[in-house]
């Protein structure tokens, strides 16, 4: 084994987001390391080396930072005292510290979103019951009840219209912090990813559609099928987000447009994300390179376009069991479609085990090939 | 661990080739296994499992073969007859073994190809030194001697002018066969990667152009910049050698356009090649996610080109020595410019450590940033 001066990129955090970060780092002459409890994890899978842990772990942070010479996130739910306390120590942690705190909590985000000035729905906080009645009436009778920490694809989330559904979500979410938000009656969910590097220079991809069920991405579509004016409004909304956060990294920035024609920021998350998957077969630079670009400290890359659309489809899991791949063959005949799969076992109900790319020359031709891709496989 | 249904590919050979097969092979399902004598192999960093040992060793090749459940190659000088012994006994193996027989002995294919009526340049068969004197004669007073077996990147040529030099050639190819081909006076360089599937579908890559120097690929440029007729002869040319090849798989067809404006092919390689790294940032599929496609009976991708122009430049080691990446921050500033690097240390003169490529709205645009990146860096 020869000597190498490579740097080692650190990651908390070994799921697909890990795993496709160490797909763009090892060709650009890093090593990657991850903290995962799975073994091998989705990263470990593709080259990354693995500390298994639950990278919720204080310890298990410490010990990357000690072999890592940069650090980021798979997720903005973990300890970020812990990141806190690296930084002091040398380590560069990017997203900051400072940020994970502010976004890992959804009411300290709003707080912050609002105080700059940014468009947000109407939230309230929600100390107790006698809170939550009064702010479900105050919402007109309708809210959405969430966790403001930890939820993801949906989990954290209730939908209350009634004093009986409002009941049930307080127990359901008993012993969480939580605060609840005014339903806004929106055409569109919109996403934009950003990326800042360490200069504070901003690059930003274009405007992506996503449609959820469950809570959970199914779709995304890009360029979003909105007016040219709702697309100038979600890129200067996220022009002006990207300034007022710190740090160096890929954003994404979760959107409504509303009915009546207004863009509000739903939610932002400090790392890639599922929204922005098609930029590794339709973009210049992935959002992936891009991230490990930010926090290496090196420029960031180009985020055109090269197709006219471009739809990522989620592969999520339909079942309990071991994965059984069928249908590859059958989803790959179809033109400019990538399957992109996770290697991740056993496969359970609505876990993400992969997702799907179709490029076409219009949303509509890239939806119907990525939906029959999709249709076409089973994990 | 869980139990996975996962196939294995089988790749003899765990180089760079190795290692972007693997990359395109996992995201499809696949488990990856190689031969390789080095720990860890290129391959081996991206995910691969390795055997460790010569990719020559027919028992390591057989040791393979038990694992895999389909073979291919990274390099055709291997022992064809054992992939012949492994393909009797039910893996699927390719390129065939009757076809990496055929092309990894340049005198047989080029008789091959004579054969099926495929312009190539004037050949003969040297069995000594008479034969070469007079075959010098023959030719004009000039010609290219070259080993039958095993030459690649320069190595195993001699350009030959005058006796004294075919004294050397002689005694620096002495023990090997040989043969000797005409020197053709040609305009430019070209080569065609094509496809073919399981079942004899063909697909075909855009024309590109190839810049050797010392014998060693230096840069790739696509579209070719020749004109609409030359194009056409090498698609057709490309499109008649895939009719005469068995066997699934990508082949590179490295061609001649000679300065009164023939097209020969010059030679033919079974397997992902150097000329075909563009297709990674530039094509619908790479060539890579086509060879695993190939290989394992399913359907080709589209081998559409999005972006108007592509520019690939080797990054060649320029000293011997511990590698020592320095510039990558200058060569990532430049726009539309990925860089491949192949994780292989130590670096030594001229060889390939990792591979640039550029992406712009013409030719003249993607070279200049490729080897503006290229001077950037260092290994």
């Amino acid at each position: 084994v020869h000597k190498s001066s490579a740097k080692t990129i650190g990651i908390v955090g070994g799921g697909q987001l890990g795993r496709m970060l160490t797909q763009a780092a090892i060709p650009l002459g890093f090593k990657v390391l991850v903290i995962d409890p799975n073994v091998p994890s989705p990263a470990a899978q593709v080259g990354a080396e693995e500390i298994t842990a639950e990278f919720t772990e204080a310890e298990a942070i410490k010990k990357l930072a000690k072999k890592a010479d940069y650090i980021t996130i798979e997720s903005e739910h973990i300890d970020a005292k812990t990141l806190d306390e690296i930084s002091k120590l040398g380590v560069p942690i990017n997203p900051s510290p400072k940020t994970v705190q502010t976004l890992q909590d959804k009411l300290l985000q709003k707080n912050f979103l609002k105080e700059k000035g940014i468009a947000v729905a109407t939230f309230a906080e929600i100390k107790n019951s006698e809170d939550a009645k009064k702010t479900l009436k105050k919402f007109g009778g309708q809210m959405v009840l969430k966790t403001r920490h930890g939820g993801f694809d949906g989990r954290g989330n209730a939908l209350v219209k009634n004093a009986e559904e409002l009941k049930k979500a307080l127990i359901q979410f008993d012993g969480k912090l939580l605060y609840a938000e005014k339903v806004v009656a929106f055409k569109k969910e919109l996403a934009v990813i950003i990326a800042r590097d360490m200069k504070g220079n901003i690059k930003i991809y274009p405007v992506a559609e996503t449609i959820h069920e469950r809570n959970i991405c199914q779709q995304v579509i890009v360029p979003a099928r909105v007016s040219a004016s709702a697309t100038k409004k979600a890129l200067l909304l996220a022009k002006k987000v990207a300034r007022y956060l710190s740090g160096a990294g890929v954003f994404a920035i979760e959107m409504f447009l509303t009915n009546d024609g207004k863009v509000l920021v739903n939610e932002i998350a400090p790392r890639v994300h599922n929204s922005g998957h098609f930029t590794i077969d339709a973009c210049a630079t992935s959002q992936f390179e891009q991230h490990i670009r930010a926090i290496a400290g090196l420029p960031l890359g180009e985020t055109t376009l090269l197709t006219p659309a471009a739809v990522m489809v989620n592969i999520l899991g339909e079942r309990s069991g071991e994965v059984d791949l069928r249908g590859l063959d059958k989803a790959l005949e179809l033109p400019h479609t990538s399957v992109h799969l996770y290697g991740k076992s056993p496969t359970k109900i609505d876990r993400k085990m992969g997702h799907i790319t179709a490029l076409g020359d219009s949303a509509e031709e890239a939806i119907k090939l990525a939906l029959l891709a999709r249709h076409n496989l089973s994990v």
